[in-house]
């Protein structure tokens, strides 16, 4: 067997525990009773230790050296580049501090479900503290290690090539113009009038409803499920794809948008290239790539009016409603195109929410670099949000600094994914429409034109190429923000 | 670190990934489409190659050797011995061997579900060949090494002390005198007369109802959950303990005292003593014992008249159907009770139950043995079907040996447990009524006088003590089958 080879079968016996690992991730936000917890988070440390144990086994630089000595398809030299980027990733942390995050993560992360209902700082506080020490420890030793500052160093995980330099620039960008777009927007959007949803929406009715949604954006059920949890996410395996959302009964709008949101995500994972299972090529390229996808489907595509026209009829016929104002298209697309100042990123419109993101991307910066301390997020937060959005979040943690999940596990880097991926997704639109006609296809019921060049450009790609190549051989240019700000003033102006 | 402790920290160890893998193959049955099929075969192939590899691995013999030889509490003695129990079954079986039947199972089992019913014998035959030629294997080579016959290696995995002998022996005795009792029993109910449940019980209603008597039967739902699968059992670990039932929407008693007999597993494990949590000594004794906690549940108590008094009253809520005579307590009991000669072990009645037993004990028996062929299988299940209850399954594979899924994936040597554990449950009965009043405490609906006997003597003894030891301290006396035969007797003359 030659030293590559060695790695594919090493990589995918990874790839096996980590099928483990996000079933049991999935199982714990979706299925698990409170009292299973411990020995879920004592079995998930025990793989995520047996993960890095097998990431940064001693022989491997010896086969890595020699593969690359050997003579390989341009496919194969991909191949090897992406297990090498992450045996260099794992390779820089230590076991034990990968052991103690995992413990600390699961148990700040589950006694937050209960301490965020009862806006339980001081006791989330004393969790968190220990997950944000280990992800500064964690910053530290990647940023020595890579020669980049802490926060770089985590950014790297999630979106490799991105910067603190190019974000801050990008933001500094989006805050010269995004508050006057919103007042512009408030101020067109004064005198609609809409009907809000009120009364019962079942929870077996709105599941009906997000299931019929999913076969309209052509998710695979042979290959994925849906299901419900307190946040929600796409987990699960590219073959088995765990997409979950979260019903209420008083209002069904956000979850079935939750849904084609995390359908876009999963279409994206099932999409991926059979040939490169279970191995690091044949992975999501970034998680701004990943949200690019999840956006695309929700924002481009779920709130155009084309789409809101099929979710009038669908939500009519789910809830028996064929009269009811509140389902028509006009007064549906006014809802999921209203804007307006929230306290909630979840909840955010599409206008909004990337000031969410600015503000996280500045806290956790600085809260990760240690020009701040954990105990003063609340006040940065509160003081933030007056500024971007004219909201306190006085003494309103449930609703300020603990309404998010990512960093009660540690997943500092993380919240700039969903700007970039607003703005990759604006992109793809600009360059699709000029080889298809994007609302014929929505209108016509049948959208496989769009998931064709989805899945040419991006989902059968998977990391064979660096981001800014994929987005190049896809749209023909790099990132370019300025499509994203065309397409919010299209809509919003 | 004395070898001692290391040993329970490699033990726990291993808890962790068999946890991983209960929960996955919990989810393979409960929740995953069948495109999942292959990734999570592949996974749960790879964590049991591990699993194997940590108990095998060579310092063990050398931890054990110096374990043996320091000063031990009788605890842990106890936990030492079944270390070492584990140990030796493990380091039996090549870790090929191991993979291969893994994927072999997970194989047939997955395929198993469409071809059962398409009763497509031809299409199963072919993945359970290489089942039953890896299982022959391994018993060929545990045998060898423990110095037993093939099959009597079999049962030792799930009966330690059992062998082909005492079976033999036993089940030529319940041989004599069963088909009698059988006929007597069909006599006296001759005249009954039942009204059977038409029209339709929904599962949503059959679930509530489930899980009232769960609450009745003191299941604690923090730590565990009650779900649906094709094939109904009790997966998971103590902590969270996963039972699963199968619902049929023309009829609920089926599904009904499924559940009561799958929450007799669940109490035993969430009984399991906390203290030697994720250890060999804090696992059920054995199948024979697991089954005689269900058995207890679903035969001593569940269909005692008191208790159907509960079910009666329960189901009536649950359907709202207070008027319906199909629900009153005397007609819940002759359905309960109803002795009927059928094709079906799981649906099966109390009397009838070891001859299906017996049946695959013998089949088994000599399938490991090499006396027979895969291929007899079919004609020799005709054979004696016709022989002990006068049923031919001839081409009616479905309901004949492909009706269980314990073959599917190798677990010969498991059939003999359900009748033990029947026999066990009886004897407990005899011994537990001469300290407490069954029937008072089930009547006043706390049942917890019964479970405080349950968790005395078996929950909470784990696997201190041999089978033997522990029924003599629980009961006074080994295994006596007269306790079940006088239990029959009982019930149905
Ligand atoms: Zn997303
Ligand atoms: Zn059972």
């Amino acid at each position: 067997m030659s030293h590559y080879d060695q790695l594919i079968a090493h990589y995918q016996t990874i790839h096996h525990f980590n099928h483990a690992q996000a079933m049991l991730g999935w199982d714990a936000a979706a299925n698990m009773p409170a009292g299973g917890s411990e020995a879920r988070s004592n079995a998930m440390a025990e793989l995520s230790v047996h993960v890095h144990r097998l990431s940064t086994q001693p022989q491997l630089e010896d086969w890595f050296g020699h593969a690359e000595q050997a003579p390989l398809t341009t496919e194969q030299q991909a191949s090897l580049r992406e297990m090498k980027r992450q045996w260099q990733q794992a390779t820089l942390v230590p076991e034990k501090l990968v052991q103690a995050q995992s413990i600390a993560g699961s148990k700040c992360e589950h006694t937050w479900r209960t301490q965020r209902q009862e806006n339980d700082w001081k006791g989330f506080e004393k969790n968190w503290k220990e997950v944000v020490a280990l992800s500064r420890e964690e910053a530290k030793i990647r940023g020595e290690a890579l020669g980049l500052t802490a926060y770089d160093a985590m950014l790297d995980k999630f979106e490799p090539g991105t910067t603190t330099s190019s974000l801050d620039m990008l933001f500094t960008d989006v805050k010269t113009w995004l508050p006057e777009l919103i007042e512009k927007a408030l101020e067109k959007q004064r005198s609609d009038s809409i009907i809000l949803p009120s009364g019962t929406f079942s929870t077996d009715r709105q599941k009906a409803l997000g299931l019929e949604v999913m076969k309209l954006l052509q998710f695979d059920f042979n290959h994925g499920r849906l299901d419900q949890s307190v946040h929600p996410f796409c987990g699960g395996v590219p073959s088995d794809v765990r997409i979950t959302t979260r019903y209420d009964e008083k209002d069904f709008v956000q979850a079935l948008m939750g849904i084609v949101h995390e359908t876009g995500h999963a279409r994206y994972e099932q999409g991926l290239p059979k040939a490169f299972s279970g191995l690091p090529v044949g992975e999501a390229r970034s998680m701004g790539i990943h949200e690019s996808q999840s956006l695309f489907f929700e924002m481009q595509v779920g709130r155009s009016k084309s789409f809101i026209s099929h979710l009038s009829r669908l939500s009519m016929d789910a809830f028996n409603a064929h009269q009811d104002p509140v389902f028509a298209e006009e007064n549906l697309y006014k809802i999921y195109t209203q804007v307006e100042k929230g306290f909630i990123r979840v909840d955010a419109d599409e206008l909004t929410y990337p000031a969410h993101v600015i503000l996280r991307y500045e806290i956790e910066r600085d809260l990760i670099n240690g020009v701040i301390e954990h105990t003063d997020v609340p006040d940065i937060w509160d003081e933030k949000m007056k500024a971007s959005l004219g909201l306190s979040t006085q003494d309103n943690y449930k609703n300020g600094c603990m309404q998010d999940i990512h960093w009660t596990d540690g997943a500092f880097g993380y919240f700039p994914s969903y700007t970039l991926g607003a703005m990759y997704a604006a992109q793809y639109k600009a360059s699709m429409v000029k080889s298809l006609d994007l609302e014929v296809a929505i209108e016509s019921g049948d959208l496989s034109p769009i998931f064709q060049w989805l899945n040419d450009n991006i989902w059968s790609q998977a990391s064979l190429h660096s981001t800014d190549e994929l987005v190049k051989r896809a749209t023909g240019e790099t990132l370019n923000a300025a499509h994203f700000r065309k397409h919010l003033e299209g809509r919003y102006l």
